[in-house]
């Protein structure tokens, strides 16, 4: 669930709710085109995300500190909660990784950028996003199986009610789409 | 530089020759198909290597000492000492990068175990190598820049000579290629 909205009332919000602070991160996220197939029309991704740790200020943090995972989205199974399998990986090299990448075909198509501050409240992931080039967020995740999606989609509507956020409002354009169509 | 030749023999003249042992690693590699692109046609390979420490008995090592790597290999450009370029990353999590390479239409094409023993020696890395289904080699190996290929390969023929191993009977096919040619 994703909504756009200012972040100061939302984390006063989390503040009076109890939710405990996780940390910033700095997110650079690269996306691939796929050699053969046509990944928006299979409604799949590839992405490489590396992370640093944030400190609020935007500057960029190059540093020794960077994590990275590579990661498969598939298609959704769930469209109102935006549910899909994810299969992801710890990379050490993301240049590396990058290049193999490149090597074998795909060729970076996006890259997303942004600033999250993150929240866990009753096991469940609220992200305060600020994004390159579009502006702030608010997103709820939570991971479970399959067989969990109607409960885990009932508790994330019920805490954006308690975020004083609309769920109707909810947007199902990812971030990488929403660039894309900010681009033409 | 690959040699087929029993292992006793070398392991004694590596040891008069001063080479220092760099222990054993039990190496099980997984080559891919692409979805798209035929690497046999192309003379490429893409690779996922799970390492474990080894200790001779020929035992498997499933543990949590596994390290993991992606390779790409491109194309060789020399075709005397089976030169290529590589590009190779860390992988966390080899079983979930397993799953991500299949998601995006990479089909495991063949399996290499291989137990690897290495020595160094004069900058050189000697592996001797029992391939299973194939038997016992001997590897050369050298890294460095494209340009200084003709001093590496010298280099590496006269080290097969004091190790008493005939550089013309360098074998330039692949385990991968040996395997698959002993399934036919």
């Amino acid at each position: 669930m994703k909504v756009e909205t200012a972040h100061d009332p939302v984390r006063e919000r989390l503040e009076d709710l109890g939710a405990e602070p996780l940390g910033t991160v700095r997110q650079r996220d690269t996306y691939y085109d796929h050699p053969s197939r046509d990944f928006a029309e299979t409604d799949e991704a590839l992405r490489l995300r590396r992370e640093s740790e944030g400190d609020g200020t935007g500057t960029d943090h190059s540093d020794s500190s960077t994590t990275a995972t590579l990661t498969y989205k598939g298609p959704l199974v769930d469209g109102d909660s935006k549910t899909r399998e994810e299969v992801e990986t710890g990379i050490e090299g993301p240049d590396a990784a990058d290049a193999v990448l490149r090597a074998v075909g795909f060729e970076p198509a996006a890259v997303v950028e942004k600033e999250r501050e993150r929240f866990d409240i009753d096991g469940y992931l609220v992200a305060l996003d600020s994004v390159a080039g579009l502006g702030e967020f608010v997103e709820v995740e939570a991971g479970g199986d399959a067989d969990e999606i109607d409960a885990l989609r009932d508790g994330a509507f019920d805490l954006c009610r308690r975020m004083e956020l609309d769920p109707d409002e909810s947007i199902r354009t990812s971030y990488l789409a929403l660039l894309l169509d900010a681009d033409q």
